[in-house]
């Protein structure tokens, strides 16, 4: 691995950024599915066209997958990231189905020094997954944290 | 499919399950990365050995992807499961490894009628994953929606 090119201080709060385009698709929704979560409408088309959905919908886990790859290729892979403890307020909003064209907008909430680790910073994030339509198929609330700059050679 | 044999009604507020047994496989917990989350502690196991965690961990949303295969297995496959909106206050507590083997606690905190729609009820669950030592590697609180048990035949 390179160093890092991004830390804490490159994320203000008040920034929103999209980022991502990952296209929806068939085999990838049955796959997922048949693996982690084997509803009815999310493996098998003939069934899901007779359910409320009208035909295969992706996971929402799937979803949370395809929004965490496209941030890792946006930003993350270039980040001095330290994971994150979690997320709030996970909401699928709309169904996402094979074909959809998903992209990520990320706004910049809050954004504090570690009281335990003065050298980490965390960073509460807005993440919204949208589909080609404009629509906003799910939201979360999440926290990451980063490394800060080092000074001059030194971390702070 | 078979007719259900769970619905809204089989879920009573302050039950306690605990269910499912799933030996983390270090294949899968490198696949998954490589497709949705290439994160080097959780892709490379070298690179990870030198990071701060140690060694080889599953992704996070590989940790729910588990957890939500465990709820299939155990019932979701039976119940008149209508999906779910979505999950509040996921946390990501420890580590998960190669050779752990997870379990779920569902504690049911909340339940009701749909007031837009009578026949449907929301339940609000405590989902916690339990590692082999019994430690909570995730906590969430997650709906889900079920149909309510027909009555002689006819929904209610």
């Amino acid at each position: 691995m390179s160093e890092p090119r991004l830390f804490w201080e490159d994320f203000p709060v008040g920034e929103v950024l999209e980022f991502g385009s990952k296209l929806v698709d068939k085999h990838e929704v049955i796959r997922f599915a048949r693996e982690f979560d084997p509803q009815p409408f999310h493996l098998d088309e003939e069934v899901a066209a007779r359910s409320f959905f009208g035909g295969l919908i992706a996971s929402g886990w799937h979803t949370c997958g395809m929004v965490m790859r496209m941030m890792w290729d946006a930003y993350l892979h270039d980040a001095a990231s330290l994971g994150s403890p979690g997320l709030d307020n996970l909401r699928w909003r709309v169904p996402v189905r094979p074909g959809d064209v998903l992209r990520v907008r990320r706004t910049t909430l809050e954004s504090r020094v570690s009281v335990s680790r003065p050298d980490v910073g965390i960073v509460r994030f807005r993440w919204e997954a949208l589909n080609q339509g404009g629509e906003i198929v799910l939201g979360m609330d999440g926290y990451q944290m980063f490394s800060r700059r080092p000074v001059d050679g030194v971390t702070a």
